[in-house]
C-alpha cells in the first residue's frame, strides 16, 4: 500500500514536472515567435542609431536618447516608468584628431588615430617626438627613464589571434590603453600611442577609457589610439629608422559633471512585487559611431523583455525592471547610482541580467552566482536548445550590474557571438547596417525567456 | 590478487584514455591556432571571390577557378592532385532582366527579377499578362485551369521567420521555386513569379535552380524570381488593383553540355591508405554575386583542412582527399561523378564532410549516420567546446558528398549560424565583404579537427 502511495506520488510529480516544462516550453516558443515576428529592438535600435547617433555621457544625443527611450517606454503600458538622475563625467573630443609620422624632415605618412575617452588634449599646436616602440607595460618599465624621457611610448601589443572569445584577447591588451598613459608618464614620456583594440587590420582607430591614476594634472600626456593599420606600419617603419618622429594634434576636454538618467521602466510583480528582476544595457555609447552594438542592441533588447513577456500574456509573479544605465563607458556612474538608491531603499534584488555583448547571434549566458544557482540554470538548459542556446557557464555578467553584486542574487549576461565584435568595438566601424535584425531578436528572446523562468520558478536562496 | 589486476588495467586503461584525450586536445588546439593566424582560406577566398567573382558551371569563371585551386593545391605538397572530367550543363542569364508592373496603361512600377536557373527566356519583346498570387503550389491547384490560364502566377510564400535554422525556412519554401514553373503550366499560365527567398525584405532577387519535370519543350514557360521587397510591393498592389499587369523580358538560354572538372587533391594515408576520408565544398556557384558564401567558403576550408594537418605536423593514417565538386547548383554532376567513379574503383570511403552552409561562425555538425556512429562523434564532443562548438545532430550532410552514402560511411556537414546567410544565398549580395575572417577560419579548424578524429579512431563499423 504505502509502496503504491508511492509509485502514485512519483507518477503525480513527475507528471507535473513533464507538465511544467512543456508549458515552459510553449511560453518560450511564444516569447521566440514573437520577437521574430512583431519584436520591436530593430526599429527602435534604427531609432536610437540612424535619428540619434553616438551618444556620449554629457552630449546632447545622451539626453534625446534619455527622451526617446523613457517615451517608448511609457507607450507599452508599464506600470511604471522614471527617470533617475545621475551627476556624469562630461568629456568632448573636440575637432578631429590629425597625426602623422616622419622618417626625415618633410617625409611624413598620415595615420588614423582618436584621442581615447579621458585623455587630455596635446598643446594647441600639436606634439612631435621620437617614438619607443613597447609591447607591454613591463617592457615599459624595463626601459626606464633613460629611453623614455622626451619620447611618445607606442604601446603596440596586438590581441591574440588564438583566444577564441574575442572578449578574452581584448582583457589581455587592454591595459596598455587604460594605464599606460599613467605609466608612461612616470618615466617621463610626453605622449602616448595605443594600439586599437581590434582583431582585423583596417583604418579605423578605437578609443576607450583610460584613466591617470593619481598622476598630478600637470603631468598628465595626452593618449590616442592609432587604428591597426596605422600601428604595423608605424612599427615597421619603427624598425627601418628608430629615429623617425611621431606628430599628433587632438584638443578634447573634461568639462564639469553634468546631470543625466538612467531610465527605468517596470511590471510590477503579482505574487512578490519587492524581488526585483533586473534586465538591462547601456545608454550612452562613445562618440565615434552611433553606438549600435555598444550597447545600443544591449538597451533595445532590454526594452523588448518587458515587451515580450506583456505581449505573450505572461504576468510577472515578481516585478521585472529594465534599466538603460548611463555612463558605462566612462565611468560607471549609472550602474553605480543604481545601486546605492536599491541599497538605501532596501530592495531585494534576485536576478539581473545585462546585454553588453553585440547585438550578434546569441550563444547563451554567463553566470556570476553560486553552484547551486548555476545548477538551477542548467536545468533550464533543454529547454534553450531548440533556439541553439548552448553556452552556460560561470564569468562575468555585465559592467552595470556589478555593484548589485551580493549573497542573494544572481548577476548574469548575455553571451552572443563574439567573432565580429572587436571590429566595431568603440570605432566610427559601430553602425547600425552592422546588426542584423533577427540576431538582434534571438538575444531579445533568450533574455526573455531566462526572465521568464527565474521570475517564474524564483531564485535559490541557500542556507548560509 | 585479480582484483588488484582489475584495478591495475583499470588505471592503466583509464591513464591512457585521459593521456589520449589530452593528446587530441593538444592536436585539436595546433590546428586551431595555425587556422587562426596562419590560415589560408580567406586569401583564397579573396581570389576566387575578387579576381574570379561568380562561377556558374560551363562558365570561363567557372574554368579559372579549376585552374586557380588545382594550382593552389599544388603548392600545398600533397601526395597527389588532379582533375577529374565531368560534363556540366551550361546555361546563360543572358542580358539584365527587366520586369515592371502596371495599374493601369502607361502607370507602371519597376521591379528588381532575376531569371532562374534553367528557366527558358520569354518571348523576344517581353511577356505581360494579368496576375495571380498565390502561396502555394497547392492554392494553384485549387484556382484550376479557369483562373490561371493565360495568367502570370505569382508565388509569393514567404520564409518562416519563427524557424530558428533558416534552412528549415529554406526548406519550407523552395518548392515554389524549384517546381513552380512545371506545376503552373498545367494549368495554362504564361509566366512564373517567385518570390525570393530571403527572409529579409531588401531589392536583392535571389536565384536558383528549376526544373521543368516532363514539361515538353513547347510547353515550358519563363520563371524569375522578384526581390522580397517587389514581391511586397506587388502583393499589396494586386489586392488594391487585382488587373494589375506584369511586365517581364529575360533571354536566359541552356546551351549543350560542356566539360568541366573536380578538382581533388589528397594526402596518401601511412596505415590504411585505402580508407578514404573526403572533405569538400563546391567550386561553382551562381552567377549573381561572387558566390563567396555560397560556396567559395566552404572550398577554401575544405583545402585548408589539409593544409593544417601537413602545417601541424600531423601524419594521417587514412587517405585525406579534398574535392572541389563542380555543379552543386544547377545539376550536381561533379557529386554523381565522383561517387560513380569511386564505386567502379571499388574505392572504401569511410567519412565524408560537406561546408556548404555559409562561413559563417561554426556551431556544429550534423550527421547523417548511424546511432552508433553518433555516439563515437559524441564522445569527442568535449574536445569542441573550447571553440564553442555545440551542435552534433543527426541530419543533412551535403548535396555533393551524399551519392557516396552507403551503410559503410559516415556523412556530415557543417553547421554555420545560419542567421546571416539567406539574406546572401544566390543573389548579387553574396560578395567577399560578407565573409569575416575569423569565422571562416574557425570553420576551417573545426573541419580539421573532426577529421582528425575520424583519421586516428576510424569509424566504427556495425556488425551487420
Amino acid at each position: 500500500m504505502k509502496q503504491i502511495s508511492l509509485l502514485l506520488l512519483l507518477c503525480i510529480t513527475f507528471g507535473n514536472s513533464v507538465l511544467a516544462q512543456d508549458k515552459d516550453a510553449e511560453q518560450i516558443k511564444k516569447i521566440y515567435d514573437q520577437a521574430l515576428t512583431q519584436g520591436k529592438a530593430y526599429d527602435w535600435l534604427n531609432y536610437l542609431s540612424n535619428q540619434i547617433g553616438g551618444r556620449l555621457s554629457g552630449s546632447v544625443q545622451a539626453q534625446q536618447a534619455v527622451e526617446y527611450t523613457k517615451s517608448q517606454l511609457d507607450s507599452l503600458g508599464l506600470d511604471r516608468v522614471w527617470l533617475q538622475p545621475v551627476k556624469v563625467p562630461k568629456w568632448v573630443r573636440g575637432t578631429p584628431e590629425f597625426a602623422y609620422f616622419e622618417t626625415s624632415p618633410g617625409l611624413s605618412t598620415n595615420v588614423d588615430i582618436c584621442a581615447l575617452g579621458g585623455s587630455v588634449a596635446t598643446p594647441l599646436g600639436g606634439l612631435k617626438a621620437g617614438v619607443v616602440e613597447v609591447q607591454s607595460i613591463e617592457e615599459l618599465e624595463s626601459l626606464g627613464k633613460e629611453k623614455v624621457e622626451g619620447k611618445i611610448v607606442f604601446f603596440n601589443r596586438p590581441m591574440d589571434p588564438t583566444l577564441i572569445s574575442t572578449f578574452a584577447a581584448y582583457s589581455g591588451c587592454v591595459d596598455q590603453r587604460y594605464s599606460g598613459a599613467e605609466e608612461a608618464a612616470k618615466y617621463g614620456a610626453v605622449g602616448v600611442i595605443v594600439r586599437s583594440m581590434n582583431l582585423r587590420i583596417d583604418n579605423f582607430p578605437h578609443t576607450g577609457s583610460m584613466g591617470y591614476g593619481d598622476t598630478p594634472v600637470s603631468k598628465r600626456i595626452p593618449a590616442a589610439a592609432i587604428s591597426t593599420k596605422g600601428a604595423e606600419l608605424l612599427s615597421t617603419t619603427l624598425k627601418l629608422n628608430s629615429e623617425t618622429k611621431f606628430y599628433f594634434k587632438q584638443n578634447c576636454k573634461q568639462f564639469n559633471d553634468v546631470e543625466s538618467f538612467n531610465v527605468i521602466g517596470e511590471i510590477k510583480g503579482s505574487e512578490f512585487p519587492n524581488e526585483i528582476i533586473v534586465v538591462g544595457g547601456h545608454l550612452d555609447s562613445w562618440d565615434l559611431g552611433d553606438g549600435s552594438h555598444d550597447d545600443g542592441a544591449g538597451c533595445v533588447q532590454s526594452m523588448d523583455v518587458l515587451r515580450l513577456l506583456k505581449t505573450t500574456g505572461y504576468k510577472p509573479k515578481r516585478t521585472i525592471r529594465v534599466v538603460l544605465f548611463m555612463n558605462e563607458e566612462n565611468g560607471l556612474r549609472g550602474g553605480n547610482k543604481y545601486a546605492e538608491i536599491a541599497k538605501g531603499k532596501n530592495e531585494k534584488h534576485v536576478f539581473a541580467l545585462e546585454s553588453d555583448a553585440g547585438g550578434f547571434t546569441p550563444r547563451g549566458f554567463s553566470f556570476d552566482c553560486s553552484d547551486e544557482n548555476l545548477k538551477q540554470v542548467l536545468s533550464w538548459k533543454s529547454l534553450f536548445e531548440p533556439y541553439y542556446i548552448h553556452l552556460f557557464e560561470k564569468g562575468f555578467s555585465g559592467a552595470d550590474i556589478r555593484p548589485l553584486k551580493d549573497d542573494g542574487i544572481v548577476l548574469a549576461g548575455l553571451r552572443p557571438d563574439s567573432q565580429r565584435y572587436f571590429e566595431h568595438h568603440h570605432s566610427e566601424n559601430d553602425t547600425f547596417e552592422h546588426v542584423n535584425k533577427r540576431e538582434l531578436e534571438l538575444g531579445a528572446a533568450s533574455m526573455a525567456s531566462l526572465v521568464y523562468l527565474f521570475d517564474k520558478y524564483g531564485v535559490i536562496t541557500s542556507a548560509k
